[in-house]
């Protein structure tokens, strides 16, 4: 224990919240068949009666689904949320070509509110998941979106910096594929692949404010490629 | 006519080609229909019959469709060929729900490519569009990535004020509705709709080099909320 008083430059940041970040994910369901309505309906009350929903708030509108994780771990929240989801629609599709398009979002809690206030960001640790036995692949694209340190603006231009290693970690893991035209292709079990996607959006979150990603996952498609 | 030789700073700078932008388009159509294979491979042979495809570069693969536009006009051939291939989508699944999900990118050509030498940067025209007759609401989000200038770092954190300058102009045009977490709500004939993501898009192109927009458009919705 010390007496003396903490100069201003070593009192730590205090470390944004989820809910300070806006930490959440907008996502649609696309089984490509008849009952459409009967198998997403179905999938979204299924996963809310297992549990999953708790500690999220939700909201479904015409177009798509948010999900807001005001709580930790929040992450982990989303990712469990959306494998399921994604999960019990191919399973009530009768194992049919179900495709979902996810948009993860931190650092922008708005429509166009970005605190840049928020300065001291959470180290999150990798999200948990296990395997599904669901084949999928995806189109992932990450997109840091204030890569300038707002202080002194250097590092300009540093988000190519970023997106290059969450691709290099992504290989690594075994899920990216090759590299396509705005886009690196996932491919593996549903969810090893959204959770490489969370997993490198929340650890370019831990330095850059700002940060979206967006994931077309397709599941069941007649037209996939066999690896 | 002048002999004086021209300083270099009078030299202006040459204008990126689409092609060296790497202007174009990923997207996936979802007819939410037992005959999606059909309606999709019949939209896409439709759209290329009618010579709409001509000057793009097109790919399909297991995910999406990849349209890369290398010559003028870059922005009106990509916008042209989406909404006709929506409504032919539309139109073979006898009008029922589709979806589109589009992303549009300009300054970024490859996987991880992004040539910030690249520094005169074309004003583009807003482009034409006829009204289509579909009525169509989206989720559109537009993420200017390069927002600092790469000479000295200025503006960083200018990129809401782009989205917010977009914003404005989607609601004086018509098409924005209200703001939803993550995104803009659009509603409109489905050209309009695009049109309005296509022109935000080029427009912060001609200040910011990297800049990518995102749009889920559904048409033919049973849960579209009347307007």
């Amino acid at each position: 224990v010390t007496s003396e008083p903490m100069t201003d430059s070593a009192v730590p940041r205090p470390v944004a919240t989820p809910k300070q970040l806006g930490v959440g994910m907008r996502f649609s369901l696309h089984p490509h068949c008849d009952r459409f309505v009967d198998v997403i309906e179905g999938a979204l009350k299924e996963v809310t009666a297992t549990g999953l929903a708790d500690g999220l708030v939700i909201s479904t509108d015409d177009v798509s689904t948010y999900v807001g994780a005001a709580t930790e771990p929040a992450e982990q929240r989303l990712t469990s949320y959306v494998v399921a989801a994604v999960c019990a629609a191919s399973s009530r599709s009768g194992g049919g070509h179900v495709v979902a398009h996810v948009l993860f979002s931190r650092g922008c809690p708005g429509e166009v509110s970005c605190d840049l206030a928020v300065t001291g960001l959470p180290a999150v640790a990798p999200v948990e998941v296990q395997l599904t036995g669901l084949r999928a692949v995806a189109q992932w694209s990450l997109y840091p979106l204030l890569d300038a340190n707002p202080d002194d603006g250097s590092d300009a231009g540093a988000h190519m910096t970023h997106i290059e290693a969450a691709i290099a970690e992504a290989r690594g893991r075994g899920t990216a594929a090759e590299p396509a035209h705005y886009a690196t292709r996932l491919e593996g079990d549903v969810a090893e692949v959204l959770a490489t996607a969370v997993d490198a959006w929340a650890k370019v979150g831990a330095v850059v404010p700002h940060v979206v990603t967006h994931l077309t996952v397709s599941v069941g498609s007649p037209s996939m490629v066999a690896s």
